[in-house]
Formats: C-alpha cells, sequence, structure tokens
C-alpha cells in the first residue's frame, strides 16, 4: 500500500513532522532571488537542512503557480531532486483540487505523473463520483479535506446535517470524514486534512474514521496547540498523523534548528 | 463592474454561448499535435472559428497542467491572443480554486495577473473567510460552485442542512446560493455555477439569488436540456446566464457551424 510509505519513513527517522515547502518567492531570502531559480535554491536548501526531521515534504502549489510557467518549472526540478536524493521521503501536493470526471484525468496527469508527487490534497463538494479518476489510483495517495484549518471553516464544514448514518443531526465534516473512510477508501489510499486548530473535532474524526491517517495543518504559527493534536489524533499504532508547519520552520533565521525542535516535540508524546 | 463585460459582450452578438477551450491534447486533430505550440495553435483556430458567437471563453485549466510548464505556457500564449485581438470577450478560468486565506494570493497572482482572466471559478467548502482574497478583488469575478452537473454531484450538495435563513431543511446548495448571493457578493463580483443538468434546482436558485449571473455547464454531451435550462435561468433582463458548451463544438468536424447552431438555439429563447 502507498500508505506504507509513509509510515515506514516515519517510524525510520521517528517523526511525523511534514515540512512545507511553501517558497512563497516575495519571502525567500534575497540571496535566492537573484539565482536562475530562486524557488529550486531555496528548496534545495531547506530540503538538506531538514531532511533528518521530515516524514514529509508538501508543496502547497499555488505558491508555484503565482510564478507562471517559471514556478511550474521549479517545482517540477524540487520534485525531480527528492525523488534522486532523498526517494523514501513521502511527497504531497497541497492542491485542493476537484473537478468533474474525466476533467481530473488532466490534474491526475500533472501531479502524480508529470510532477511524480505521491500524494494530493482533493476538495470533497463535489462527490465521490467526480473525484473517482484520484481514487483509481491505487499508487497514490488522495488526501480528502474534511475539517480545514482556517477560522472561518465552520461556515460550511459545521452545517447541522441530516444523515442516515448518523441517530442525529451532526455537522458536515462529519458525515465527509465518514464518507470517506467508507465509501471511498475502497483502494486504502485515502487520508483526511483535520486542522490542528479543532482537537475536539479531530477527536471525533478519530473514533469515526479507525486507522486513517490525517494531514494537520494548523500547528506553528496558526495556533495549533501539538500536545492537544497528538492525544486526540494518534491512532493505536501511535502513526495516523502528519503534522505540517511551513512558515515557522522555513522562513526562520535557522530552518535545521526549528525543524529540530518541533519533531523533538512530537517524540515526546510518541513515547 | 466587471460583469458587465460580460453583459455588454452578449448583449452586443446577441449570445449567451462560452466556448469551452478546454482543448485536450490527446483529442485534438494530429495536424495540431505536430505544431510547436499545439494547444495554442488549435485554440487560435478554434477561437477565429467560434468568436461571432462566443459571448465568452472558459479554459478548465487540468486540460494544460496536464503537460506541465509547457501546457501553462501554452495557455498563457491563448490569454495574449484573446486579449490583443478579441479583448471585449469575457475570459473564464476553469480552475475550482479554493485554499486558506493568503495562499490563494498566489491563485490570485497567477489567474488574474499573470494570465489576465476576468474570472475564475472557485469551491465554497472552505468558507467566505478563506476564499477572501478572490472576492477582495473588484475587478475580477469570482465564480462560485453551487449545484455541479456531474451525476454524483448530489452527494454533498443534496445533504439536508438546517440554517437559520430557511424556515425548514433545505439542500446543501441552497444555503451555498443564499450565502453567495447576499454574505460574499459585497463588491457585486460573484456569480454562481449551476449545472444545466438540474433545471429545478436552477429555478430555485434563481428565486433565491435575484439577477445574479450563472455559469451554466452540462448543455451537450452532458446532457442538459437548453430550452428548460433557459426557461428556469434567465433573469429578469434576460441575461444571467453564460451557456458553456466544449466538446460538442471544439472536437466536431465544424466548429463554426456547431457555435452557430447552439447560438442560434439561445438566441430563440432569448425573444
Amino acid at each position: 500500500m502507498i500508505i506504507d510509505k509513509y509510515n515506514l519513513r516515519a517510524k525510520k527517522i521517528n517523526s511525523l513532522l511534514c515540512v512545507g515547502l511553501d517558497s512563497d518567492f516575495e519571502k525567500i531570502p534575497d540571496k535566492f532571488k537573484i539565482e536562475e531559480f530562486p524557488q529550486f535554491e531555496f528548496n534545495k536548501y531547506i530540503i538538506e537542512e531538514t531532511k533528518d526531521y521530515a516524514a514529509a515534504f508538501k508543496m502547497n502549489i499555488a505558491f508555484y503557480e503565482a510564478r507562471g510557467d517559471k514556478g511550474i518549472h521549479e517545482l517540477k526540478e524540487t520534485m525531480e531532486y527528492i525523488k534522486v536524493y532523498y526517494p523514501d521521503i513521502f511527497t504531497i501536493c497541497d492542491a485542493k483540487r476537484a473537478d468533474i470526471g474525466n476533467t481530473n484525468n488532466g490534474y491526475v496527469t500533472s501531479i502524480f505523473d508529470w510532477f511524480g508527487f505521491d500524494a494530493v490534497t482533493i476538495n470533497p463538494y463535489l462527490g465521490q463520483e467526480a473525484v473517482q479518476p484520484f481514487l483509481d489510483r491505487k499508487d497514490k495517495v488522495s488526501i480528502v479535506l474534511c475539517r480545514t484549518s482556517n477560522t472561518g471553516a465552520g461556515e460550511f464544514q459545521d452545517l447541522s446535517v441530516k444523515h442516515s448514518v448518523f441517530d442525529k443531526n451532526v455537522p458536515l465534516w462529519q458525515v465527509v470524514a465518514e464518507k470517506v473512510s467508507t465509501d471511498w477508501n475502497k483502494n486504502n489510499n485515502c487520508m483526511l486534512v483535520v486542522g490542528a486548530t479543532y482537537p475536539k473535532e479531530m477527536k471525533r474524526i478519530r473514533e469515526i474514521t479507525g486507522e486513517m491517517t490525517f494531514l494537520v495543518p494548523g500547528v506553528g504559527v496558526q495556533g495549533g496547540d501539538l500536545k492537544a493534536t497528538m492525544k486526540a489524533g494518534l491512532n493505536s499504532e501511535g502513526l495516523g498523523l502528519i503534522i505540517h508547519s511551513a512558515r515557522g520552520i522555513i522562513f526562520s533565521d535557522n530552518p535545521k534548528t526549528e525543524a529540530q525542535k518541533l519533531c523533538a516535540e512530537i517524540r515526546e508524546y510518541l513515547t
């Protein structure tokens, strides 16, 4: 199973840390900006500084699309670099994609085959039938948005919904968790996005989904509490979480120290 | 208002037709495939054939991303071509984007500024607070997915939801229509995606949203009925619809004839 790639790496280095290569051109140091491939050079630097602590790397594609075909090219270069030097590190394209049926094939080809990512984040609003081309890829992981980390996430995700599986009205995110963990996950290749900023919700999603793995943004700058997250989210194997941090590491004065520190904190709750 | 750009063009040529430049590389004729910029050359041909009937052009970015930086470059060339030769035709990037807060700035920069599209499709699941960077662009249109045209659209969109605005439970898509047309539309720059395959739902969304404009996929290959759509969806000005067709026109033996035919059908219901 493709999910084993993440678990093997996490166990090997005893870390659930995912370093976010969200390399916003405006924010990278000037010494990289003058390079021919600034985002790629910055990423190489961050990868080398943080690789010993990273079970996964996640790249939010928005930061690369902002520079048009140049940014896309540098994201591709970054993926080539990781595949050559650190092929056992799990790679996630944070793209939050979802289109209708076969149109998704364009995204599938782009993200899984052309870039070569192990996983992609997808949006559930169009339903399973729409995103089936992602789910059909048994060799790749689809990470479905369930409870996102932003402050306004509740506008739709908290709406009170009637659904036959539950004996009373539940928030929409619970229906997403239930459907993805049962119907969508036939190939054992689904995960969920569950923000660290909502530990109570995470606990409930853990109950609903069994051993499923969650991608957890929101620790660090967004204010999510690591202890509460780990307590609410770890599965019975002491895995099941991908703890993501980007800005707090990559734009710090010392990315290596920050990655090491967060990794050490994570390890405290793993023992 | 930016929405006037569409309305002016629609009135000028008496058409609500949006031609979809969904130029899947695998499906374009061989004579274009051997060109240096195959998708761009094909698009130029389609634009020239259909321009007299097109109030808008919509490009689903998935078909370009499938070819990596090359495809992105050719989509950019296509936009440059339209801006130079047909600047009054409304341009839509069908990207179904949505990320958290400032991360959206990458997409905003890419789609509105780098490519130069007039409008983008966005996904509501993360809430208004998340997509505010799109909505803040008064000079651009955000088209929010409401009732999509795919057969499995109902999995979440039809869930029965309790919401204070309505006196009984309503499907989720009604809450989306209500929130977008009131709270999200402060800059008068929102539209909704409403599939032609669901005319009953379209009628209800017209009631909820007043004069708002709908982007309507699903006519043609997907089986949506044009007459039912026009009857359910036109607003009080005889506008308010962007009738989208891609495959049925661009991959036909004679794109000009097909565009002309669909435009003529639309005109029947405009009089």
